[in-house]
């Protein structure tokens, strides 16, 4: 069973931010959240209110005094900053991060994400208790990603990965067989002819390679097939024919 | 120059979200918006404020009546939908569709993705008009993403391969655009309505649906549209008519 990582919300200062990023984590299955001196306190209800269907998350979040504390039983830490600083600390993107908390998860090793407040980010000093730093890679002439779209990039990038291991169920059109396509080739075929759509004459071997070329490069399923079967033969039905 | 996609908004109705969703594209790069019947009007004072330093993709979106109109000057259209949805229609994750995206992007062509109204998502006739269908693989349990939410993960994957999408040198057909295929399917529907294919009429909605659909999947090229114009003329032509 893989570790998930914990989501620590240092000196949060927006309740709305605190329940969106709840509902931005359980919406890739994260539930370990960890909120370092929320400057409205705890509980909060503007937290809990944003929070609706993800309260829980809220429910069980623990709540420390310091980014020491919050942390203490997790075993690795990234710090997520806008920017790379001067902290002599390898950086990595959300994708390269969390493939790495993914391997450590794997091992039982519990990773924790710093997240800092909303309008300065983490101080030097939250960063420096951090393994590694994490950035998102913004625009940037518009770098400003607010906490819960943070949360919720790390938490996708999380899931993302997780989810390779199983492919995706993909809806697989019913794929018309060539001799199915080929038989709606040589309708087609008919009814032009009988139309006189293939004029002129000298034509007409051009024409019919482009419509076989068509019908062949087209992916049409079995009802497509049975669909334009049918429209083509009400097409040239004669009134009272 | 890579071409970047489009983010078309259907029927959004909070300003809110449409301004929270201009930031998510700036915030990658994205600035090609195009908003379809917002509920509340434009310009949306609401959305103005929300987006603050995204203003100027709001300045610069343009507002249509319909998705056909809006997309008129797209290539290739994806709908996102919270859920796979039986439209016989290839479904993405969004790495997949983003990484289609570049690819189309490089080679000059322009991608649109529809986004739905926030309760309700888009509609099935939205989805007929998209060639495929992009998912976020969100927690089954709590599958809540908002708007700007969607926004922002598809302009994450977006900008996210950016940096290694070399444009491949590809012989690309001369892919039909979305207006030309959305003609094409008029036309056909009309010459089937005037055939009286579409029998009985409480079936004739979704053999409408079925037809858009088919249209929509289907990769045509230009030369395609203009031989099945001029075959569909030919075979309801009247002899002595």
């Amino acid at each position: 069973m893989t570790k998930s990582p914990a989501i620590i919300l240092v000196r949060p200062q927006m309740g709305e931010n605190i329940g969106a990023a709840a509902r931005a984590m359980l919406n890739f299955g994260l539930t370990d959240m960890r909120v370092v001196a929320p400057r409205d306190g705890w509980p909060n209800p503007k937290a809990v209110a944003m929070a609706s269907g993800a309260g829980r998350v809220l429910d069980e979040a623990r709540v420390a005094e310091s980014v020491a504390e919050a942390a203490d039983q997790c075993d690795f830490l990234f710090a997520t900053t806008a920017r790379a600083r001067d902290m002599k600390k390898d950086a990595y993107n959300p994708e390269e991060a969390m493939k790495m908390a993914r391997k450590m998860g794997g091992q039982g090793r519990r990773v924790g994400i710093l997240f800092g407040p909303e309008r300065t980010g983490l101080e030097n000093d939250d960063v420096a208790r951090a393994q590694a730093v994490v950035t998102v890679p913004v625009n940037p002439e518009f770098p400003s990603l607010n906490l819960a779209q943070c949360v919720l990039l790390m938490g996708y990038e999380w899931s993302r990965g997780l989810a390779d291991a199983a492919p995706p169920p993909e809806t697989a059109p019913d794929h018309a067989t060539v001799i199915e396509v080929e038989r709606l080739a040589d309708h087609w075929e008919e009814r032009l002819e009988t139309s006189g759509f293939f004029f002129p004459p000298e034509k007409a071997p051009h024409m019919k390679r482009q419509f076989r070329n068509f019908w062949s490069r087209m992916p049409v399923s079995r009802s497509d097939v049975q669909l334009l079967h049918g429209a083509l033969r009400q097409l040239v039905r004669r009134p009272g024919g």
